[in-house]
C-alpha cells in the first residue's frame, strides 16, 4: 500500500468546508470536523476521513440532517433524553455531553441518552471532552449490526464501543477506547486489502462455523463478541455490547439490536425500526464530586506510574496504559503529518471534486 | 466430586448465625447472609459459602470489623463517598446501593464509591437491588490482584467484575455480571479438585508465558484478562478492569492495582498502602429519569425475545439472555435444594462447631 502524507489542520480545515457544502451551520462544521479527523490523528484510520464520502452518502440519502434542531425531550437533575433530529452524529454527541458536564457541574454527574442520531466517529474523543473539566467523560454508541451473540449465527449488535477517559496530574489521562468485539470491522477492512485471513476468533460464517476469511461479513458472517468463544469468555463480550445497546436506545428510544441503521447509504433500511435512529450514551462525573481534583491526580499518577513500571514479558512490548497508543500516533501525525491510504485520498479528491473543493 | 443437598432457607439462617456469632448486628447479619447465599442460589459456586470461612478467618486477623459504623465522607445531589470502616463488604455494598437508589429517587441517577470496605460476594446481588425500584443498577468490585496486564508478568489487577441490572416487562430481568478476566478463579479451582489442566488462554506462567497448568497461580502465574492475547483483545480487558479500579479505588480513596488486601487471611497484607481497605463503585439510574418505566419495559421485552429467537448455531445450545443461567440455577436449587460439594460441606461443619452452632 502506499499513502499520501496530509497536514492535520489543513485535513480539519477541508472537512469543515465540506461539512458546510452539505449545509450545516458553521459551528456544527467545526465541531464535525474536529471530531472526525480527531480518529485520524489517534491512529483511528477507520473511523477518520476514510468515512467522509459515507457520511456524505447518508446525506444524500435523506438519512442525515446536515442542520437539525436538537433538543431535549426529558430531563433530571442528573439525566436527559435528547432527540438529535437526525444530525451528524459528530455534532449531536458533543451536544449531549455538553449536557452531562452541564448536569455534572450541578449535581456531580451528568447522563444523557440519546435518540435519532448518526454514527458518531470514535467514542474516545466524547469522552475526553470531560477531562478538561476535571470530569471523568464515558461515551458509548450502539451500531449497525455486524455481531453474533454467543450460541448464535445472527448478526444481533454492533461493535457497540465503550470508551472511559480520566484524567491524570503530570502523567497523561487514562483514555479507555474499545469495541466490545474482539477485533473491530477496521481491522478486518486492512486485511482485506492486504489479501489476508483473520486470526481464529475474529469472525464466524454464515453458519456460525469458525472461520479466517476478511470477507466473511460480505458473506452472511459475523463478528464475534469480546472473548471470541464460550470458553473464552464470549458471553462476556456479548453481555458488554447488548448493555451498550441498553444505555444508548432502550434508555432512549433509538433503534436497536438488529434493527439499528446501517452506515452504508446503500445498504436499504431496515424494515422494522422499533426506535428512531441510532442511539448514544453520554456522561460525566465530577472528580470532586467524589474527592478533589489533585487527591485523585495524584492517584492516577501513581497509578499509572505502577502500570509502566510492571515487568514486561519481552523486551520489544512495554506495558502500556489505555490511551497511550492514540497519543503516540497523535504526536507523531501532529509533528510529521496524517498519511492517508491512496484509496482514501482519491476518495477526499471525488469529494473535493463534488463540492469545487480544493484539497490541497 | 460427591455433594450434600442444602436447603436454601436452612442455609441462609445458619450463614446468618455465623454472622451474629462473629458480633455482627441483626441487620447485618441478614444482609451479609442473603448475598452471600444467593451466589449459592444463582450457581456461582465460587462465591457462596465456600467463602464463609474465609470471612472468618479475615475477622479473627482482624482485618473485617463486625460492627463497623459506615459512613458518608463528601456527597453531592448524585454522589456519595463511603467509609466502610473494615466491615463485610457484603453489608457494606448493600448501603452503598441504598445510598444511590435514594439519589437515583431525587435527582435521577445515584453514584457511590466506597473506600475502606472488603470482599463483597457477586456483583449482580447488588445491582439487582435496583430492580424493584425500577431502576438500572450497577455495581464493580477491585478485588486481590491476580490478573496480569496485556504484555506484563506481573499480577496488577484483580478479576474486577462489572454488573449491570436492568428490568423488563413479561421477561425475567437483563443481569450481566462478569469479572473482567477470560475465566474466574473459581474456574481454575474446579479444574484444580478435577486433576485438569486450563483451556489455553486462561492463564500464563511467571513468566508470562502461555500456561495450562491449573495450579499456575500458587507458581507465579497469573490470569489473563477478557480476550486473552492482544491478537484476540487482551488490552481491551485489561483496560474493563482498569476502569474499575479507577471508580471503586481512585474516587473513593481505597487501595488499588496490585496493593488490594488479598482475601486469604494467611496472606500478608501488602507493605505499601496507597488507599483504606478494598474499593466498590455503585450505581442506580431511575428508569424515568429518561422514560416511562413501561416504555422501556416493554422495549426491553422486545429485545429480549429478539435474541431468545435468533438462529441458534447448533441445537444443543439455545441463545441466552445476561443472567438466564443464574436465574435457571436459582429456579432450580430453590426446587430442589443447593448442592455444596463434600469439601464446603465439611468446611462448614468445622465454622458450626466454632461457633457452636447447628448445621443441619
Amino acid at each position: 500500500m502506499s499513502y499520501t502524507v496530509f497536514d492535520y489542520a489543513r485535513l480539519k480545515k477541508f472537512t469543515e468546508e465540506v461539512f458546510l457544502k452539505m449545509g450545516c451551520p458553521s459551528q456544527h462544521a467545526l465541531m464535525a470536523a474536529d471530531a472526525l479527523v480527531a480518529a485520524d490523528l489517534r491512529g483511528i484510520d477507520s473511523h477518520g476521513v476514510a468515512r467522509l464520502s459515507g457520511y456524505i452518502r447518508l446525506w444524500e440519502a435523506g438519512r442525515i440532517n446536515a442542520n437539525p434542531t436538537i433538543r431535549v425531550l426529558h430531563q433530571t437533575p442528573s439525566t436527559a433524553v435528547l432527540d438529535g433530529d437526525s444530525g451528524l452524529g459528530l455534532v449531536v454527541a458533543q451536544e449531549a455531553m455538553q449536557i452531562a458536564i452541564e448536569k455534572a457541574k450541578q449535581v456531580g454527574t451528568g447522563w444523557v441518552s440519546v435518540q435519532n442520531s448518526n454514527h458518531f466517529g470514535i467514542a474516545g474523543y466524547h469522552a475526553m471532552m470531560a477531562l478538561q473539566q476535571d470530569m471523568i467523560g464515558m461515551a458509548m454508541t450502539n451500531a449497525s449490526p455486524l455481531v453474533a451473540p454467543t450460541f448464535s449465527s445472527d448478526k444481533m449488535l454492533g461493535t457497540n464501543p465503550i470508551a472511559v477517559a480520566a484524567p491524570a496530574g503530570k502523567q497523561p489521562p487514562f483514555v479507555a477506547d474499545l469495541a466490545t468485539t474482539t477485533a473491530a470491522n477496521g481491522k478486518l477492512e486492512i486485511l482485506q486489502r492486504k489479501g489476508q485471513g483473520t486470526p481464529t476468533g475474529w469472525v464466524q460464517d454464515k453458519e456460525g462455523a469458525p472461520c479466517t476469511d476478511a470477507h466473511i461479513l460480505k458473506k452472511g458472517g459475523a463478528l464475534l463478541p469480546l472473548g471470541s468463544d464460550r470458553e473464552h469468555g464470549s458471553h462476556k463480550g456479548y453481555a458488554l455490547g447488548a448493555v451498550v445497546d441498553l444505555f444508548s436506545a432502550l434508555l432512549s428510544g433509538a433503534n436497536y439490536a438488529p434493527w439499528v441503521p446501517p452506515f452504508p447509504a446503500y445498504v436499504p433500511m431496515p424494515t422494522r425500526q422499533p426506535g428512531k435512529g441510532i442511539g448514544h450514551f453520554l456522561g460525566a462525573l465530577r472528580i470532586d464530586a467524589f474527592r478533589t481534583a489533585d487527591e485523585f491526580k495524584q492517584s492516577m499518577d501513581d497509578w499509572i506510574e505502577g502500570f509502566r513500571n510492571a515487568s514486561p514479558i519481552s523486551e520489544q512490548e512495554k506495558v502500556m496504559v489505555p490511551g497511550d497508543p492514540e497519543r503516540i500516533a497523535c504526536d507523531l501525525r501532529l509533528a510529521q503529518g496524517i498519511p492517508l491510504e491512496d484509496s482514501v485520498a482519491e476518495d477526499l479528491r471525488k469529494v473535493a471534486a463534488q463540492f469545487s473543493l480544493s484539497l490541497h
